[in-house]
Parts: structure tokens; C-alpha cells; sequence
């Protein structure tokens, strides 16, 4: 297994070193090389993403990101250059992202009930595309446009991976989350598709929701939901909001996949680089650890995924929630979860 | 006064009437016509908004209406062709949606603290522009664009409504909340005015929030917000998980203010037209009240908009959350404070 490893910014080293440690209790010969990119790079040479690293990732498995960012940077220049570039360069269109609410953890909702969800997000098309502009800048009449593009292709291939994931999980249920009532083009584009991928899944029950009524069933009735596919941006919201309603974007894990495998997928916390407690052995590595769970998942090592995810549960079920202990105590933790877990297995 | 309403669909009707009734308790000789729009209309005769009708609604103050929708009536029919085209056919920029969490409220947080803000909407531009189209239908080529229109005139005056309230409020503050990291032209378009109106207005404070980061402070912090400027799209989903954190829609009202007066501004309950429910007298009419509550503001009558608004708090903070009454017994309620509230203040 060889892993292209991108640490980055902030918080992004201390947890990526604690995921490391976990993976390997589950495969000690993994390969990884790291990667330096993100706002240091950049302050130093300017560089976002040369093609000669880029080239270089291709050549892995998997890719295990940290998190990207830091004030000093303005906006935008390292999402549009360097996460976004990745996800649209190695072809990401399935931007996985479970939520679960795992029990002993405690969302801000006071009657959560249980939450078992995943959300298949497209990852590379949609208001994302980069397409749109400015007219008549600097004046009164200045105008600016964004693009949503929609293709055939692009939502085909993420409602197949929506369904072929709902067809496997208990309740094989799957929601089509859009505003088709006032982006009719793209909405009707995206609900024919979803009909008819939905024929080759008789078994799979299709539900439809607006986006912004599903973000009022995500804080009321999140137990309605089992697969949510959807387009980048509605998919990058409601994500975010799942994530809060099962504990917090620190327990939340993603993975861009390119579905087609030409690409190696990159795994990542949806957590940003949280400069403010940076180097201080205080971030939660937990999602850094659920997104090697993911990996694996990915690479076919559906048991060790499955372990780690246990682990993992197995420690929020038990952990003082109130100081779950320190960025390497919990990695530490976590590894020796996993090891026992793993030995207990073979 | 002259006031146009449309009651319209399902638990419209209903609401309208006691919101009429409480209306006349302040108001008492408001002149009202009502124009029948809605399912039914499009049913019997295929009419959404004839001409004539929309020009006998100019001739009028303010436009109360209830809820528009059935599920006999393909999405989208009456929303773009009714509910949007008021909207842009009377300039409603201002898409004012206030969201607090009354006293004796209970929502889905398990602790929310105090929240009290409102979302300064833009109403006629973004993504709900209406263009877009389709190429290749039908196709496994086929392309589905939207296009976000933005414009710095019509960023500009909602903006500055939104400072001009954030002004008038006690904390001062106000944040623009979009996805700047993502959608760089409009962002910066959106970003730059802002910047631009706050040199007028020294005393605000000026936060930014991303639409992703706003959905998790509304579930885990959401007295961090006061007022909130935001596109029409971003502010269609943030309003109604607002609603959904203070109590719900059934409690939520909304105005679609111009705000030049030039066109009549039309009031109306977030809530849909619950056809689940109608008819039954169990639809609660409390955001259709408030809605009175804000055309009155709207029009100069500040101090009759005060005491609606302090009746329903009183209400809330009283009635059996359980077990509030039925639509109409509700209304007798309110409409039994505020005749109270104003035989005290006369
Ligand atoms: C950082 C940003 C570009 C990114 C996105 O919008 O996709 C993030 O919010 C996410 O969800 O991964
Ligand atoms: C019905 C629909 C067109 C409308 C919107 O999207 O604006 C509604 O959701 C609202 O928020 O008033």
C-alpha cells in the first residue's frame, strides 16, 4: 500500500501523525511519502500545486490529507488552488461523507434519536466549476456571474455510487436533495437521472427533499435519512450540518473518491486547520482516524475499516467527553483499541 | 389602508383569517380585497398571475398572503410562476426574515441560548435569476446550466438596508454570510460592497461567515448572529434552519419588501400550505400573525407592529406548547391581547 501523505497546515501534522499510528496496527507495511503543501509552501515559493508533486500523487494508492489553511492566506487561494484543484485534477466525484451519532457522544440537539447517515456529495461539477466572471468591475454597474454546470455524465455516475451504497446498508433508502422547484434546469436533470438509475434499484425507496427543508429535517428528523446524494453545494452544506448534528466537523470524516479508480482518492477530516490551538497536542485526531477508516475501506480492506470504525466507537462510547484527553493520548488510545481488536481477530 | 390578500392554498385560508382578525384589532377600518391565486385557480382556469390581477395588487398597500401549493400541481408550477413572479415583478429585494426564539419555546437544541437575529435576503437576483437552460436533452450528453446573476445594484440596496437595520438594533452587528471561497465572483462582488456600506456605518460590526460554517453556528451558536445579509439562495436554506432552531415555520414570518415603495411589499408565513392539515382548524396561525406584525412595521404603523409582536410573545410564553388550541382559537387569543394591549396603551 503505498500512501501519499499531505499533513499540511495547523492541526493538520498532529493528527495526521496519530492517524499514521492507527494504520499501522492494521497494515504495518504501508508505504506512505509526505507531501508538503499548503500555506507554508506557499508563503515560501508561491507554489499551490506544482505538476511534478501532482504527477507524483498520482502514482499512489490513496492520499491521507490533514487540513489546508492558515489567515495569513487570503481566501480562496489555497481552496481554489490546491483542495479544489486536487478534487478536480484526480477526478473526486464522489465526495463521501458519513454522519453518524455515535453513542456517548452528544450533538447539540436535545432529541437527536439515531443517526446513521451518509451523504454521497458530487465533487466536481455543479457551482464549483469554476465558470463565471465579473463584468464592469469597480463600477456601479459591475456584474458578477457564477455557472452551475450539470452534466449528464457528472450526476450519473454519483447517483449510481448513491444507490449501489443505499443498496447495501438495512434500510435501502436513498434521498434526492436539490431546489428543483427554482433551479429547474439542473433540478430536472438531477430527478431524471435519479428515476432512472432508481429503475435498476427496485429495492431502493427514493425520497426527494429541497435543501432547505432538509436542513430543517437534519436538526428535527435526522433519522429519516440513509443516503443523501446531491449536488457540490447543496452537498457541501448540508454536510457541514450533519456533521454539527453528530457531534461536531471534529469527529467528521470524508473522502473524495474517484469512483473509476484511475485516480487515487484522497481521505481527509472535514475539520479545518484550526490555527488558534495548532501545535498545542489539543486537537481531537478522531475524523483523522475515521478517514483511514474510510481509505481502507476504499482500498478493499473492508476488516481493518471495519476495526478501526469499532475502535473508534468504542472510545467515544467510553471517553470522558468533557476532556477526551490530549491529540496523542487519543491516538495513543486508539492504536492500542485497534491492535487488541486486530489481535482478538487472527 | 389598503391591503390586497391572497389566502390561497391548503391551511392558507385559514391562517389569513385570524390574521385579519388580529389586523383588526389595531387596524380596525383596513380595507381588504381578496384575489383567489393559487392550485385551485391554476386548476380551473390554467392562470397563475393574469396581468390584471397583478395590476390591481399595484393599487394597493401591502399584499397579505397565506400559503400557495398542493400536491395536485406540478413542483415548481406555482412557485416560479406565482411566489416568484411577485417577487420580481414587485422588486422584492429586501427578503426580510426575522428569526427569534420566543420565551416558552421549545426547539430541537438542547441548549440555544438566546436567539433573536434577522436575515436580510436578497430577493431578485443569485441563482434564482431564472437563467439557465438545457442543451442536448434527453441525452447522455445532455448539460444542465444555472446561472447566478449578481449585480451591484442589487447587492448594494439590501445591503444597505441590512446595515440601516443593524444600525437600529442593540448589538450592532452584522454578518455577510456566502461562500466567497468557492464562488469568487460573486463573493467578491458581495465581499467588496460590503466593505463599501460599512465605511457609512462606523458603530456596526462586521462579521463573514461561509453558508457551510453558517448551518453549524445556527445549530451550536446561534446567538453569535444578529443581523444577516446573504444571497437569495444562501438565504432561502439559512432562514429555514433558523426557523427550524427558534420553534419551527409554523411560527416563522417573512416580508418581501421593496424597499423604494415603489411596488406594494407582501407579507407572508414561511410555512407551506400544509394541505396534510387543512381545513381541519389545527393549523397554528401564529406565523401569518406576525406576519401582520411586520406589514404593519413596514408601513409606519411601528407601534400597532409592537403590540401584535408583544401579544404573540405573551402567547407563547403562556399557552400549552402541547396543546396550543385550535387556528381559530388561537387567533381569538391574540386577537383578545392585542385589543387588551391597546386599550392599555389608549
Ligand atoms: C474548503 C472548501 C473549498 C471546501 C468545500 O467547499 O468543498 C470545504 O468546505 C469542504 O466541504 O470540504
Ligand atoms: C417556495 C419557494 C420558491 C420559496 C423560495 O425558495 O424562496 C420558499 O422556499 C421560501 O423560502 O419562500
Amino acid at each position: 500500500m503505498r500512501l501519499a501523505v499531505i499533513p499540511g497546515d495547523g492541526i493538520g501534522p498532529e493528527v495526521v501523525t496519530e492517524a499514521l499510528k492507527v494504520l499501522a496496527e492494521v497494515v504495518p507495511n504501508a508505504e506512505t511519502t509526505s507531501y508538503d503543501l499548503g500555506a507554508s509552501r506557499w508563503h515560501s515559493t508561491g507554489e499551490l500545486l506544482p505538476e511534478s508533486v501532482l504527477g507524483e500523487l498520482r502514482q499512489h494508492d490513496a492520499i491521507l490529507l490533514g487540513a489546508v489553511g492558515d489567515p495569513t492566506v487570503p481566501s480562496g487561494i489555497l481552496e481554489r488552488g490546491l483542495l479544489l484543484r486536487l478534487r478536480f485534477e484526480l477526478d473526486h466525484h464522489v465526495n463521501l461523507r458519513p454522519a453518524r451519532l455515535y453513542p456517548g457522544v452528544r450533538g447539540p440537539l436535545a432529541d437527536p434519536g439515531e443517526i446513521d447517515m451518509i451523504v454521497v456529495r458530487e465533487g466536481t461539477e455543479g457551482p464549483y466549476a469554476g465558470n463565471g466572471g465579473l463584468l464592469r468591475k469597480d463600477t456601479e454597474h459591475e456584474i458578477a456571474t457564477e455557472v452551475s454546470v450539470n452534466t449528464a455524465f457528472g450526476i450519473r455516475r454519483v447517483v449510481a455510487d448513491a444507490f449501489a451504497r443505499a443498496e447495501e446498508r438495512p434500510r435501502k433508502h436513498l434521498t434526492l436533495v436539490h431546489k428543483t422547484n427554482v433551479l429547474e434546469h439542473a433540478g430536472s436533470l438531477w430527478s431524471r437521472i435519479v428515476e432512472e438509475v432508481s429503475l435498476e434499484h427496485p429495492d431502493v425507496t427514493v425520497a426527494y427533499s429541497h435543501v432547505d427543508a432538509a436542513t430543517i429535517h437534519l436538526v428535527t428528523d435526522p433519522s429519516r435519512f440513509d443516503v443523501i446524494v446531491t449536488d457540490n453545494l447543496f452537498g457541501d452544506i448540508i454536510t457541514d450540518l450533519a456533521a454539527a448534528v453528530t457531534g461536531g466537523i471534529g469527529l467528521a470524516a470524508s473522502g473524495n473518491l474517484d469512483i473509476s479508480r484511475r485516480n487515487p482518492s484522497m481521505f481527509e477530516p472535514v475539520h479545518g486547520s484550526a490555527p488558534d490551538i495548532a501545535g498545542q497536542n489539543l486537537a481531537d485526531p478522531t475524523a483523522a482516524v475515521l478517514s483511514v477508516s474510510l481509505l481502507l475501506d476504499h482500498l478493499g480492506e473492508k476488516e481493518a475499516a471495519r476495526r478501526i470504525e469499532a475502535s473508534v466507537a468504542f472510545d467515544l462510547a467510553t471517553r470522558d467527553q468533557s476532556s477526551p484527553g490530549s491529540t496523542q493520548a487519543i491516538g495513543d488510545r486508539l492504536a492500542a483499541l485497534v491492535s487488541s481488536n486486530t489481535r482478538q481477530a487472527s
